[in-house]
């Protein structure tokens, strides 16, 4: 009797991190993806733009590999779309406002007509390959959010994507609890589960608790009011809109992202505008202050959106005027806490009024907080459990949760990217590791930036660079010209000529001191030249410059 | 009639930013600093060791300094004191711990028997000059931290310092409230106010609910158990070792700056230390796991900290054991949210149970809350008030605050670092603006890194340096050796030979150019370099590294 094949699923992305989700969900010679995000850079990837999962494993078995599920429209879900499939094209399913998101991306990357997108909705099931694949609405900070159930001929995979559990959601669509529970009843093998806010007590606020404070400071601003927040935050959106046209405002939208969502979105229907609410920037500028409302992007503090633009007076079209009221509608994500508050002191240096995260009912999260997490482990009753989208400390403590609600600790996996979890309809259990990783998109360059070039960037910035160039006569062992010294991020060289001159004499030494020993390797010339040099300008500044000798030949 | 002088108050630091705390209090020509503090650099300011204030406008009137007041030892109260003694030698006045604290740092700065100290205790009354300076306890998260009231001929000016009220506080010395209300009951000219947590609604706790939190993490606490927190804050360690007493462990001490602050704190007596209790590392490493606490520093993630290379396996005599308790006894300064978290998340990867922020009552804060800020102004009831500390939402805030109190707004100031305020026993207002700023300490350097390094450094921090170094033979206007190119922090090198090729010539082109249209400037020749590489290179990687053409004369 041959053996069943079993249930394998391979995070490459999104466990002990925020970010760049992705799973592989494989059975027997067949794999399908849930998900394809980007990660923000971290602090210390010096110039990086974004990071993409390494996904090695699935370049090695690319014919396996049979389509795309997307669970939401966020960045960390779909922004890693135009490189995957730029190097593995399959079919992409997902919901209209996902797709909507990952078209203009594609466009971005010249490669919209090279890719299958199939539009999904809630409760539809698409059989791909082995793989019954379910999607299941969820609530999320951006509509149409799925979880996704894929049926296997030795059980079901449960993902719950990103989601929380909004009893009074703004678009009317509640998650949909009775299918998690039916799913339930009929047994669940696996369930991933979102472990972003698995810190927090208690249940995450509706997203409606928003728009009745956007009520009442609507209510009581006198002048223009300016809210920035996540642009794909659809909802928020709309009942910024709702709430100016219940107070006879106009909305102008500024911001290149928060202006392609918003057209997306409206198109898409997941937006209703009230006619004439819309107007331009310009026109709105003509507009008495109390009709006005500016939607705009930059609630992270981000230096180049448009709301630190407008703070720091460098925005074309919109400055901050006395009296106005700025809602930042967001909370600051972990590492953009002072960039936020930043902007926040410069907007009351300006004369603004600002509501900001101190004010509670100004944001609310768009994941679940513990007892939601516990309702979705009691409703479905997974026989084993894989806490996900998470750091480690959040997938440890998810994992905690789901052993008190009873689930055995054996059958709970805190793993990491590039760990097999594997699963027959009785067991399951960690095996083996594929390659994963973090690959560093920088400009045009996808993984050209490395550890050596991080590694000097981090050096240039912290000490700057010292360029010694000397002209040498190779054949007569001499000095034709320089030594010449060059530096940048180092000392202000007007103020510090001295201490060059005494550089530029310490290398003269270096360099006779080779001539006279012979020494007529350039490695050898450049590494007296690093150690001497560095030696002085330590005792002398306790800086370690990176210092460059260069050595020409005539 | 001689016009009676006015009382100046000009802050040189701690308005609009944490940090760098110093105030001048100027009386005709007189004047005394409180605190002169450090402040640790902001995210852009690369490679920077701290940041200190601009006393330009001191040095124009360095006879008329006559000393300078602590509040307590905190580092942004005291840090800069060596650099500003150097300029200005006068008494110092300080709590003994403070001056311990300060002992520690002239020694460093090798200028100990320079200088003047002088002990003070709560209570004391110092005449200098025109100046009765009065010292008054309150709570804070070091011992020993007080108020000062500087009595003047028109009128008295209070400084709160950090404070909070601590009802209950470890070494029993309760804020002297009392004298407070009868300064208040006697009447306040000016209060300047601690404004760090005006964003937060109730009352700090006791630092006492630590120790509570300590004694149930003891109880159940089988293997070791390992304490970050902040170095100076004594009263913590002191309910460690209390704890470690009462549930007979030995405690051993990580850490250079712990290390530095138990000795001073026990020889000065403010640590009580059961005989036995301390051990040194080794000894604590022979000893049976749960008779072991580890005091340590390295709360805030701190790269070269000892918890943090103690997680990362990079200490030399402590590993992290599975098994043990790590408490952080501390709660993120704002901008190290993500080191402090991938530190928890390694140390629950090697096996560590982690009690960390999101558990209630591992760490209280030294500054008072709204209640606590009501409840100081509403005692002392000054004609005038100047939040002080703070960033400028806040100060914003504390003056609303204020004003809720009933203290007329036209008596509230808001203002920035050099601004002068002005009083008379009536009135007060702001009048002129001294030089302030800040100067930033870079290893010896002092003042000499400025705006241009800072943005050279950040340029090579993001897309790293290209230099192009030419030989020419500049009678006959020819090229003698080179274009070389070198890179660093740009793009991995050995993957990019064919990029650096097409660029080499790019140059040749360049050079072509300026030779057969006769440009034989440097700059000329440069600035086509720069140009039509910089132009090449973005086309080709989007990235913008700084290029530095060099040019040698032969």
């Amino acid at each position: 009797m041959a053996k069943e094949p079993k249930l394998a699923v391979i995070p490459l992305g999104g466990l002990g991190e925020i970010g760049k989700n992705m799973t592989a969900v494989r059975f027997g010679e067949n794999i399908v993806l849930i998900d394809c995000g980007l990660m923000f850079p971290e602090e210390e990837m010096l110039g990086i733009d974004i990071v993409i999962p390494d996904i090695t494993y699935l370049l090695e078995h690319k014919e396996q590999v049979l389509g795309i599920l997307l669970t939401h429209g966020h960045e960390d879900h779909i922004g890693a779309l135009p490189y995957v499939l730029r190097q593995i094209n399959v079919p992409v399913y997902g919901s209209k406002l996902a797709l909507g998101l990952v078209q203009g991306k594609l466009k971005e990357h010249n490669m919209l007509d090279q890719v299958q997108l199939n539009t999904v909705k809630p409760r539809d099931i698409i059989q791909i390959g082995p793989f019954k694949c379910e999607f299941i609405r969820v609530s999320h900070s951006i509509p149409d959010a799925m979880a996704i159930a894929i049926h296997t001929p030795v059980g079901t995979l449960l993902h719950t994507g990103d989601f929380k559990i909004d009893q009074t959601p703004v678009d009317g669509e509640v998650i949909d609890l009775p299918r998690f529970a039916a799913l339930g009843e009929k047994g669940v093998l696996v369930m991933l589960s979102d472990s972003t806010n698995v810190e927090r007590p208690g249940y995450t606020m509706s997203e409606r608790v928003v728009g009745n404070t956007f009520d009442e400071t609507f209510r009581n601003a006198t002048e223009r009011i300016i809210i920035a927040t996540f642009a794909s935050n659809v909802h928020r959106l709309q009942q910024a809109i709702t709430m100016a046209h219940k107070y006879g405002r106009h909305v102008a939208v500024v911001g290149r992202s928060m202006v392609n969502v918003m057209q997306v979105a409206s198109e898409l229907g997941y937006l209703q505008i009230p006619p004439g609410t819309l107007v331009e920037l310009d026109e709105a500028a003509r507009l008495p202050k109390n009709k006005v409302v500016l939607l705009t992007t930059g609630s992270q503090g981000e230096p180049m959106s448009a709301l630190t633009r407008i703070a720091l007076g460098d925005h074309r079209q919109v400055d901050i005027l006395p009296g106005d009221t700025v809602i930042i509608s967001a909370t600051p994500i972990p590492g953009n806490e002072k960039l936020v508050a930043r902007i926040i002191d410069q907007l009351f240096k300006l004369g603004a009024k600002v509501i900001y995260e101190a004010v509670s009912g100004i944001h609310v999260s768009g994941h679940p907080s513990q007892e939601e997490l516990k309702l979705m482990i009691n409703l479905v009753r997974p026989k084993f459990f894989i806490p996900v989208h998470g750091e480690y400390r959040m997938l440890k403590k998810h994992a905690e949760l789901a052993r008190e609600l009873g689930i055995p600790a054996e059958n709970i996996f805190v793993g990491e990217n590039g760990q097999v979890f594997e699963f027959t309809r009785k067991q399951g259990r960690m095996t083996g590791r594929v390659t994963s990783g973090r690959v560093l998109v920088d400009g045009l360059g996808v993984g050209d930036v490395g550890n050596i070039v991080l590694r000097d960037r981090k050096q240039l910035s912290q000490d700057g660079i010292l360029i010694v160039v000397v002209t040498m006569d190779k054949e007569n062992n001499q000095v034709l010209a320089g030594p010449d010294i060059v530096s940048r991020g180092f000392v202000y060289v007007r103020e510090s000529e001295i201490l060059m001159e005494e550089a530029k004499a310490k290398v003269k030494i270096a360099l006779d001191k080779c001539c006279n020993r012979g020494i007529s390797e350039w490695a050898g010339i450049k590494s007296q030249i690093r150690d001497d040099l560095g030696k002085f300008l330590y005792e002398k500044t306790r800086r370690r410059p990176m210092i460059l000798p260069i050595i020409m030949e005539v």
